[in-house]
């Protein structure tokens, strides 16, 4: 039995396809900017693998997240002629990532869980994000572990050895959750249990992964299963 | 105005006097074992100070709070006639500090704030430690920061900066709650504001810190009062 369940949370707990193109809106739209806000969010999202690999290389030296979406910032900007976005828009505008919504199921199925498990998300966001998506969708974390605790990125298997380090569990003792088979995968390889969720829309209906790509111990379609098959039952 | 608060846990938040002295009776009087257990309490928190200069100094490198109560432990055992203690019993022995009670102020007192300032512990106990007490206590906090986080011990000022860097804050943006002056000295020393608690009775009756020995932003009788005097009343 598992003591303690690690989340991964953009497109796992929360919706950050529609909730970066209703926050790019809601700083931008009132600065005089049109353009496709859903297809903005996505570009911008685009730069997350590249923006994290230069870390994972050892090419640039471990920064937050927070630092990491300004610069995936900048690499779009010009694309969607918002080369001219003063520094504190342009800083407003990064906090995009903090005020994003979470999934519904996920608030009521942490609950649950929580009576039974440590709880925490190992997440490539740095605390202060993670702390200010914690707040507002209500999620109570034993702790806010992941890639700022191991100054370095998923999938690298040390994030999720750090992650379980930190709670005392070896890795045996820790499922990993995430609707990403690549990051289920990683963590498999790390010696932890994986539960897949089902996040089908998450770049949008209908572009999401639907099932998990690789063996996983369980595959769920939302918390609220994960909690009932975990026996964690109100 | 701060935005957060952070809180010294040994002394300021539980009372480890009597908790240590609860659990090593728990723990031990049913191996028959008998001794004074205020006593091998105060014995073992006398090691805290020598355990963790040699981590400060680079004489050793960092190890997590509980490997160094461990290692605090076998330097008192001869003298409490437990030099043939089993690994088992010294293990669960040392959990001992993982099942402290908080000061009764402090589960309502963080509960107030919590609407207010982002919240968290900035101890030198190690994530599942603090992770444990905040279970066992109901301390919510939105991330565990410290020693583990800055890979340093308390008064070290890294530890301090490292803290208020996870929040994302200035450190005058942040407020060092502790009953403990040379805590305070140090994070003042940092740029943090601070914040005074008496415990008088932390080490037994009357023997604690009744008021701050050097210049504080606040000096306060309990944690209702902390909220009272920041405005984070109900």
């Amino acid at each position: 039995m598992a003591k303690a369940l690690f989340f991964d949370v953009f497109g796992t707990m929360v919706d950050w396809y529609r909730g970066v193109a209703r926050e790019a809106e809601r700083v931008l739209a009132p600065r005089g900017v049109k353009l496709d806000w859903l297809e903005f969010s996505k570009a911008w999202r685009a730069q997350y693998q590249p923006g994290m690999e230069e870390v994972r290389s050892g090419q640039m030296p471990f920064a937050r997240l927070d630092v990491i979406h300004r610069r995936m910032l900048a690499r779009i900007q010009e694309r969607f002629g918002l080369e001219k976005l003063d520094e504190a828009t342009a800083a407003e505008l990064n906090l995009a990532w903090h005020r994003l919504d979470a999934w519904p199921d996920v608030a009521p199925g942490l609950a649950r869980m929580q009576r039974k498990f440590l709880l925490a998300p190992v997440s490539n966001g740095n605390i202060a994000l993670m702390a200010d998506l914690a707040r507002r969708n209500d999620l109570r974390w034993d702790a806010i572990l992941g890639a700022e605790i191991a100054r370095d990125y998923k999938p690298k298997l040390e994030v999720y050895c750090a992650a379980a380090a930190a709670f005392d569990c070896e890795p045996h003792e820790v499922m990993m959750v995430a609707a990403h088979s690549s990051d289920l995968a990683a963590a498999a390889q790390a010696g932890l249990r994986t539960a897949f969720v089902a996040r089908p829309d998450e770049h949008g209906p209908g572009r999401g992964e639907p099932a998990p790509q690789g063996s996983v111990d369980l595959a769920v379609a939302d918390l609220g299963e994960l909690a009932r098959r975990l026996g964690a039952d109100a």
